[in-house]
């Protein structure tokens, strides 16, 4: 069995973690498998090489901070592979460069186009455990690139398909993938399996277990994933293209706080005014998320849309600069909200799905003010202080704790 | 012009230093030559990664150790170009794989076999500075390697070499080669001009300005190079094949306290004894230098020689190990001792230039116990608490500071 097992900074944060890491990858080795390990940058090395950089260059080119980050993993994978082989067990590190990892030339927020398979193929064929470094890769300029937080996920990925590995660990600080937070909803249960499509709704939802780029890459190579506790041996959650339990209605519930509501009052109730606001929020890069456009009176119409809380500040500058353009009287921003979201592959066939939602909401007097919906997810604008309170009730109501 | 330009570790430790390497690498790049920098790990890093290492694994394998330790100079190369790219001008940083440059196999220990100029030319085309990596290369496995402590000297003359660059500046914390230690000898003149061989003497001799190994490769490919001050613009020491000053009887004068001087009594005055002896160090791998035998008497001789301080401890175990083998009697040690050596190519056509030491040496009673020599070398062993005495009186003798 070939088997690809990434591990986060955090779980090679320090020594005793380091060789935590170690053992557990040694268990399956011993067992005969061919073992390679993906590993982050050591706990906040990452961010300590960006306030570096930022201290000498704030606006450095991302060419140079893509050559200065490659240093995190590398430092991970070789003091890895160290301890590795002071526990008696041959393993060698590569970077991106070695294996040779090939991506686009888009530096910092790069993808991979090709992994070579053949120095990892001759090194476990020497029996090593192989080290790979995450999040990085190399361009056709034969310059370091990333690919962006998060990448390691991807990187596991793409060595687990381009070496058409058996399985592929995705180990965090999570026991797997929930059907709520389970720090907010305390009968939260552990799923066994999820499908692809509902790990990236979850995962743009706020759940984030997974980088979404990996669970893309996963569901196109059909890459089975587990993700699983660092901490313990728990079975994890296997994310895949079917599940083969009896289809539940939903999978999970999630919320995200990092969402703000805009509204842009009376504005002029003629064709292309949508337009113009959308077009110029797409110009200076503002991705938007629910919309909602009220039915027009007295020749007016608002139009309320949500954008990441990051982004809110900007948006409001911008409308209030194009005011006369846009035909609009007044700006108005909320931020105290969240995003409430199920998912699931089984509500395509069930139409009750959402109104069982609504309901649910309705009957623990939490009031729902936007509303957007996919093939398989619903998500609801509510008051932040209503999450825990929304999240329970809708949790309960679809049985996710049986 | 095509300048290549080395600065140490100390050079680039924080911010602020590595703006003074940049502006001054600037001033070059602004009079329109092609500049290419040579960059060390900054500071201490290389130490703390050797630290970090030997936490968890004190016997790491050395291809793991250069894997790590690698990554100490892409920091700084990487923090360099956007130090420069801040400063308004074009930098490009590459390290050993992009270069590329290729090395023997021998981790921690290599050298250089041959460097590729094209990616460097290309970027120096663009009229960019080209920020390279130090110490460090790639072996015929695709792995790194590092070139041995100060091995960033030796990156720098073997870059001047492929790319035939006009001139080869090491930069370090003095001001250029002197004719003795300047902190012991007050009146140590800078020198203008020294020649390789002179230089090489002065490097193994404890004048460690220069790595002996960036001489030596500097010699063989005609490299010229000059040694000056990272802190000032003081014009430094040119070191080439012939100085074309009058040449001077001797160039400098070095102590080397590194040394410690081991005596082997009442050996049987046999032949084959001494080769025992010395077959005896040498298959544990300890280097010897000056050695003296004493003539034989009542049927026994005594051997001294002299090893580095380091390597005292284990001698003198070694011996006692295998007294009988070697017919030895007594092992004597003494610590207190320093090399005391003059250099100079002028001395291959005087011979009366050691008389003249040994002279000096009397004249202020400084006894001398061993006297080693080489074409362009006299060296005595003395007792550590005359170094300076016996430095000044040669000095003086030989008019250095005229």
């Amino acid at each position: 069995m070939l088997v690809v097992k990434k591990f986060g900074g955090s779980s090679v944060a320090n020594k005793e973690r380091i060789f935590n890491v170690a053992k557990r990858c040694i268990e399956d080795y011993k067992k005969g498998d061919d073992v390679i390990v993906v590993l982050s940058a050591m706990g906040d090395t990452t961010d300590e090489l960006i306030a570096k950089a930022k201290e000498i260059n704030p606006h450095a080119k991302k060419r140079e901070m893509d050559m200065l980050l490659a240093t995190g993993e590398q430092i991970s994978v070789s003091l890895m592979a160290m301890a590795m082989d002071s526990l008696g067990v041959p393993a060698v590190s590569l970077n991106a460069f070695q294996v040779s990892m090939h991506t686009t030339s888009k530096y910092s927020n790069a993808r991979f186009k090709r992994i070579d398979s053949e120095r990892i193929r001759h090194e476990l064929d020497a029996r090593k455990i192989v080290i790979v470094t995450g999040f990085q890769g190399v361009n056709k300029y034969d310059d370091y690139t990333t690919l962006g937080r998060g990448g390691s996920d991807t990187t596991a990925v793409a060595l687990a398909a381009a070496l058409h590995a058996d399985s592929c660990e995705i180990f965090t600080d999570v026991e797997g993938v929930y059907t709520a937070d389970p720090r907010i909803v305390k009968d939260a249960k552990k799923m066994k399996e999820i499908t692809y499509d509902e790990m990236l709704e979850l995962a743009t939802l706020g759940a984030r277990v997974l980088h979404n780029r990996s669970v893309e890459m996963a569901k196109k190579y059909g890459v089975q994933l587990v993700v699983r506790s660092s901490l313990n041996t728990a079975d994890g959650t296997v994310v895949k293209e079917e599940t083969s339990m009896e289809r539940m209605l939903i999978s999970g519930v999630a919320a995200d706080k990092d969402t703000a509501r805009i509204s842009v009052i009376a504005l002029k109730d003629e064709p292309g005014i949508a337009f113009r606001l959308f077009n110029l929020l797409a110009k200076n890069n503002i991705n938007i998320d629910i919309i909602l456009q009220s039915v027009g009176r007295d020749g007016t119409k608002d139009i309320s849309f949500t954008v990441a809380t990051d982004d809110a500040e900007a948006t409001i500058a911008l409308i209030e600069d194009n005011k006369n353009h846009i035909t609009a009287k007044k700006v108005e921003l909320e931020t105290e909200v969240a995003k409430l979201s199920i998912v699931g592959a089984g509500m395509m066939s069930n139409p009750g799905v959402a109104a069982k939602m609504f309901e649910a909401l309705y009957n623990v007097r939490v009031n729902i003010k936007m509303i957007s919906t996919s093939e398989i997810r619903v998500t609801v604008l509510i008051d932040e202080k209503n999450i825990e309170k929304g999240l329970q009730a809708i949790h309960d109501a679809f049985s996710l704790a049986d």
